[in-house]
């Protein structure tokens, strides 16, 4: 990962806060809606998902489609997280980044199926379980 | 553009439902913080803005960095706006699709320093104004 526990807090290129990575594993628990992005024949795409931070990566339910399809492959994928208040003008971002796979693992697969975990979306089922690996983990406040 | 006003509302491949594009530039018009990914080394980056949607195209404001690298290059980029809400577990995005440019055109410069627009972050400065030209705005309600 790209930041430890306790690396002192900094500045990035723009002037904004970093958050120390404490801080965006804090975030990553306490969220519940994330956005994941992927590049889907040479160009970034964005959608939202309910995810779970569970043993250190992201998971989240899907059906096919996009999102399945990048994770299939085992693309980088980037996983975004943010809280904005209007009124204070301020706010957090945290931004993981990654390799997405579908989970296939029986053990894996018995054991996020016991995890009180839901999707709002009512549209159709979404059997398969995504998870990405974070290789980094930065965060800025603002 | 993909979608136009007064087309049908659909399903999407996961059975929700897709916004007409009326409402998409009603959310558009109606934010003021989004998220702009870009493709970097083949991988993606998510990162939250201060916008303003103007023209028909997404405008925002940045110091110099990965985004603005990207939109020198000209590079397709994808910007996304939503709204979740934990207690009815509903929610909504928005997702265009589109090239990214610096606006280096004087009259275009001068007329977006005329509009009231301000950033969050305090930092530094943000001298560049980059433009995201929609080729493509499709949204979703769960």
């Amino acid at each position: 990962m790209a930041q430890h526990a306790g690396m002192p807090r900094g500045t990035d290129h723009a002037g904004m806060d970093m958050l120390s990575l404490a801080e965006c594993l804090d975030h990553l628990r306490a969220e519940t809606v994330g956005r994941v992005a992927f590049v889907q024949a040479g160009e970034p795409v964005v959608l939202p998902v309910n995810y779970l931070f569970y043993r250190d990566a992201i998971v989240f339910r899907t059906a096919r489609g996009e999102k399945l399809e990048a994770a299939w492959r085992r693309s980088p994928v980037a996983f975004e997280i943010d809280g904005f208040r209007s009124i204070s003008e301020d706010g957090w971002s945290v931004l993981v980044r990654g390799m997405a796979e579908v989970v296939d693992d029986e053990t894996q697969l018995d054991e996020l199926s016991s995890i009180p975990f839901k999707t709002w979306a009512k549209g159709s089922e979404r059997p398969y379980w995504v998870k990405i690996h974070p290789d980094e983990i930065t965060g800025r406040s603002i």
